[in-house]
This record gives C-alpha cells, structure tokens and sequence, in this order.
C-alpha cells in the first residue's frame, strides 16, 4: 500500500519529539533539509546572544572573563559535547575549527605511535580532512594510504606501517556509517590509533566513543550541534592518552598556567592542553546555548526518528521517482546509514536549484549528488512526502531546465 | 603650571575626534582604560549582529553563504585591516586566533629560509608567540634565540644562522615601539626573514608594514580593533612571497577549489592560501562590522590623540603620585610608546582591583604592572584626569589595603 500524505500528518502526530520543532526558528513554508550542512537557529539564539553581545561585552567588558564565566567556557560547552558522543565531560575541547582540531589530533597520533609513519585513510573521505594529512604527512615525514571507502577495503590495509587510522564516521557523501567498535579494535589489534571525524554524527547518530575505546576524534559544532554558522569544532582525546599528548599548536590558552605568562610552554594538565588561542567567543556563545536544546534528550529516541525519516524517503523514492532515471547513494539499511540520504542525478545540481525555488533546501556535492539531511529535531515526517512530491513534479515538467538553475553559484 | 580637570574638560572640546566616543556603547559613568586587551563594543553591534543571527543564519540559513556574501567574508573584513597597517588588500587574511595565524607564519618562513635553523625572538615577547615557536620549533628542528627585549640586544643577535626574526612590535608590558623599518632593513641584510606581530598596535599605532618591507605579520581582532571577544585575527604576507608561501594547516578554505572536492591539496593563488577550516562566522561578522568605525578616520589623527592621552597620563602622574613609590615602565617619548602606559608598584594588583571597584578599568600584568590603554577612539582627557586623582586617593586612603583587593581572580 502506497503512502499518502495523511499517513505523514499522522506519524508527524504520533511523534514524541515533535514538539522539539518548536525550538528552532525557521522560516515560513520552508522545508530545511540541510541541516547536516547548516544547522537551524535555535528560536532562543537571538535573545541569548543579544544579551552576550550588548550586555556580556558591551557592558561587562573585559570583566566578564571572571563575571560571566567566560574564562571556563571551553569546558562548559565541551562538557555538553561529550554527552551526546560517549565521552567524559574531561575528554572534549571546543575550540578552533574542525581542520585545525584534527591537525592537532594527527599530530599528537603520530608522536604516540613513533616508528610508525603511515597515515591510513579512505580517498572519499571528507577533502579537509585529506588536505589536513597531507600538509601533517609533510611536516612528520609520513605517508598517507589511501584506500576505498569500505570497510573490507580498510581493514585489508592495516599493516604493521599503519601509526593511526583517520576515518569519517558517517561519510558526508554517502551518508554510509562505518562501524566504530569492530574497526577500531581491529586498528588497536594491529598497532594503529584511531581518529575519527564526526562532522556529519554528532548530535543526529548514536555514538559512543569510549565504548569503541576511540583514541581521538573531531567534529563540526554547525551542522546538527545547531551552533551556528562557523561554530567552533570540537576534539576527543581518550582519558588514557591525555598525559601523553603533545600537540604542535602550543598556544597559551593551552598552558599550565596562563596567566602567570612565564617563558616555557608547559601543557595544562587534562584536555585543556587542546586549546590554542583565545576562542572566538561570540561564536562560543552561540554554541554553548544551542546545546541546551539537547537538554535531557534521550539520544536513542532522536536516532530512531533520524532513522524513520530516512526509511521514509528511500520508500517514497521508489514509489513516486522510478522514472526519472535517480539512483540511492546511501545504505538501505538504516543501521548502516547517517541521517542523510545522498541520490545520484546526472541533472542533480539544477534538481537541487529547483528545488530551494519551491522552498525546499537540500544540497548538491560533486559530480552528481543531491544531498538531503533530516535534522531529526526540526525535520517532519511531511516535509519528507512533500519533498519527494515536489522532486517528481520538477522531473515530470522539466522544471529543472532554465539558465537559472543550470548556473552554478560560488557555493553549493 | 599644574593641569587641573577644568583644563582637561577643555582639551576634549577641542579634541576633533571627540564624537567618536558616541559610536560605542559603554557603561554609564564607567572609565575603561582596557581597550588594549578587549575593545569596547561599537553602539551599531547589537542591531547588525541581530540581522546576522535571526535574518542570514535564522532564515537564510545555507543561502547565506552565497545571498549574504559569507564565502568572501575574509577577504572583505581582510580588506578593513590592511588599510589600517599599510598592506595591501590582497596581502591580509582574516581567520583562527593569532596564535594558529603565528604558527602558519612561523613555519611558512622556516621554509622560506631553508638552510637557517633560529628564530631570534625577544624573551619579554607576549608569552603566546613564545609557545608557537616553541611548538614550531620542535617540528622543523629549529632553535630559538632569546634576547633582551632591547633594539641593540636583537641587532647584535641577528647572523647569518638567523631564519626569522619574530618581534612585538608595541611591548604587551611596557608599551615600548620597535622601529619596524630599521630592524626590518637590518635583519634582512643579516639575512633574515621578520614576522611583526601587531597586537598592540593595530587601530592605535601607525603601522606602514609595506614602507617598512616586512615579510609577515600578524594581529588581534579584539583589542584596538573592536571585534569582540576572542575575534579573529589576521595575518599577513607581503605580496613578493606569496605565491612561494606552504603554510601547514592546508584546510579547505585555503584551497584553490574548495568546493571542487578534489583529493589533492593546492594552494589557493594569493594570500587565501592562509586560510585553514570554516570561519567562525558570528564573531567574523562583528569584526567586520566593528572595523567600519574607522572608515574614513585620518589615522595620523589617532596616532596624535593616543600620544596626547598617554603624555598627559605620565605628566599627571608625575605631579600627583610622586609619594607614592610608582615607576614608569613605558617610554617617557611619545615616539617610542604605543597606545598604553604601565606602571609597576608592589602592591600593583590591589590597586588595580581598587580602581575597577571605583569604576575604573585598567590591567595587572605580572609581576608588578599596571597597565593604563588609551584607546584613542573613546577615552577622554578629563578620564585621564580622574584616574590618577583616584590612584592618589587610593594610596593617600591605603584603599587598596582590603582582603577583596588582594585576593587573585582567574583572569587579571
């Protein structure tokens, strides 16, 4: 039996989180199905941040390192990171970006596990992170190996030459999530350390670093974290390595003693030698308040509705698009999916513009994929029927086929 | 003749940046003398950073990249600074802290400079720059010179060993100016490469980096530029070594096709090469529009007012807290003096903790520094005046001699 746009109204009724919708702010009419790219602004941002901006800064002024508590942000806002990735509050730094976090974790893998130079890693994975080991291979005399992206395709390739295993956890293309646990002990057992990005995870997929025994991992604070637009990145660094850990970017946000502004850089003590410089603490702020969103969510409930909504999608798909010539580039099975689903279209990036012209906002990757991400916070289970409505109108009218979304923009 | 307030009330009548105060958003009957270490917020703040959080990111969401112009946001906000330090539009980069921008600096010029193995720095340097070429140091198995922090002492260091000279150009402690063009001119006949940081000179200083020939720079977005809290900060290279300049962070951003997502790491042409991962947009947003402030401010005309305050600063100091046990710690010619004033006294903290009770803001910087900023764009004569009045009740009274003075907060 087909579904009809009733039986979505009906599952949006019987959703225990839908009323979590309520604390975004999004715009009219619009169906938002990008928020593994930008998340949606939290609806309290704009209050938070005016209070931040015109009474933290304005009038508290330097003060407010002390007053406002400014001076322990970094760990407060790490500390509700590490809830939602099964890590300890004193395992998790907020700071930098994603690639800079992960600049610092690829050198500190490499110095743990001297004598070993080669940096394992999949060819599709997410480009920073590849341009990121390229420009760490260069500095530590190391070797990147590339390898498809598959699991079979990975673990063949762990050698006694591997130092550290750099793996994206759920593949921002695919949408493809690779099993933590099974190859992180694999990696473990053949003397490789494992870092792992969970740019396109955290906040949407169920994950648990420590139960994997994780060594490192990063992630991004602006896709489903809802920090806002460059939010800052976060990094991982298991409790049993910390001590051990000397990364490059020796900043004094990250010294024993900061303000004592002695000559020799010593690491603070923990997780806190992860930090840099000062944090772009606007930015920080934002952050800090959109994860109170995520305040007392049960993080299964919000994985089986991410995973709900992409079952839904692939079941339409197949229902209303076996015409128009549209592949899946994401798993069938959700176990082994994010919370996006990638389709493949030769015409997929005036698909895409044609599309946001109806008010509906996914997003194209190169050569040829259209990219839709269900924020499990904010995306309904109707937006997904009318979305897939929308893409079969647009292939049965050609809708696609103007100048004006054939043209690409700076940005896709 | 001694000045008297009257006298002071009457140098800001006559002072024709005077109307510049009303541009920024300060505490009722609040004396700020911290702009040094975190700039006042510009009155406009609040209602430009509401459009950029509820309109660009709220409901523009992934569009903004494009509609509001975020993807060259940089560049833009790059554009600002260099009209403000001599350089060249295309010769400045905005993003990361100042620390990760030094680390980039750093190591590009130690691959510029291959076969010379120091880096001369100064051992009073702003212990931040110390850390990075600490850091730096371990990597490229460099060696780092100290020196005094003495014109002579780093001339008399620079051989033909010396890759990089790394200077302050104003002291963070005394306020003591290099003369950037002389020791630039010098060290590159040694041989050298110079990278000027400029933290404490930027929208304060005359800074000329192209006159002087430096090789790089960098600088902070939150001190006499007003970015807000932990703003980001910029870096620059001289337009000659670009196109040879490998910095290590390679992130995306630096790409010559970021959104290409090709495997392989390039260099973007010019200096978008010195940027890593995503911006932290909210706090690059009030950076960028904090700088618009100084359009079309004669700088000459700031350099003179900053001078003026910290003249009559040192000139009332002398005639008011000669009882005292106070020394100067800046230079007494207002030529050799950025935009502060320090002062040393033993029981310098609790002074300083009993001027901010009184609703006068400076810094303590260990071990015995009291630090007076004047930023030339809202600070007052007569404010000058009733600073020092109240340090002269503070030590006639013994103020400062109370258990909430003495005891050190977090942050100072």
């Amino acid at each position: 039996m087909k579904l009809n746009r009733q039986d979505c109204i009906v599952l949006d009724a019987q959703d225990q989180l839908a009323a979590y919708r309520e604390k975004f702010s999004l715009p009219e009419s619009e169906i938002y199905l990008d928020g593994n790219s930008l998340g949606a602004m939290p609806a309290h941002l704009p209050a938070r941040m005016q209070q931040a901006i015109a009474g933290e800064w304005g009038q508290g002024l330097i003060r407010s390192w002390n007053d406002a508590g400014w001076i322990d942000l970094p760990q407060r806002v790490a500390a509700k990171v590490a809830r939602l990735i099964g890590a300890d509050a004193d395992e998790v730094m907020v700071g930098d970006s994603t690639s800079v976090n992960l600049f610092k974790a690829l050198a500190s893998a490499l110095r743990l596990n001297q004598g070993r130079k080669v940096i394992l890693t999949e060819r599709g994975n997410f480009p920073t992170d590849l341009y990121i080991a390229q420009g760490i291979a260069e500095l530590f005399d190391a070797e990147i190996r590339y390898v498809d992206s598959d699991e079979a395709a990975v673990l063949a390739a762990l050698d006694e030459d591997v130092a550290v295993l750099m793996l994206t956890h759920v593949n921002y293309r695919s949408g493809r999530i690779y099993d933590m646990k099974k190859i992180t002990a694999l990696a473990h057992a053949a003397g490789a350390l494992c870092i792992w990005d969970l740019a396109h995870s955290a906040g949407a997929v169920h994950v648990d670093l420590n139960a994997a025994k994780a060594d490192m991992a990063v992630g991004c604070g602006y896709k489903y974290l809802n920090g806002g637009p460059g939010a800052p990145a976060f990094v991982f660094v298991a409790n049993r390595h910390i001590e051990d850990v000397r990364q490059p970017l020796s900043g004094w946000h990250g010294h024993a003693r900061p303000f004592e502004f002695v000559q020799r850089y010593q690491p603070a003590a923990g997780i806190s030698r992860m930090q840099c410089g000062t944090p772009p603490l606007l930015s920080m702020l934002a952050l800090d308040a959109a994860l109170d969103v995520f305040d007392g969510l049960d993080m299964p409930q919000l994985r089986a509705k991410s995973q709900a909504l992409g079952d839904l999608f692939i079941r339409l798909v197949d229902e209303k698009l076996a015409d128009f010539s549209f592949g899946i580039a994401s798993p069938r099975d959700k176990e082994l999916r994010g919370s996006h689903v990638a389709l493949t279209h030769a015409q997929g990036y005036a698909i895409v513009q044609a599309l946001i012209a109806r008010g509906i906002t996914g997003d194209f990757r190169m050569p040829d994929i259209l990219r839709f991400g269900f924020a499990p916070l904010y995306v309904r289970f109707v937006d997904i029927y009318d979305t897939v409505e929308a893409i079969a109108e647009i292939m049965k009218n050609q809708e696609w086929n103007q100048d004006k979304f054939l043209t690409r923009k700076a940005v896709t």
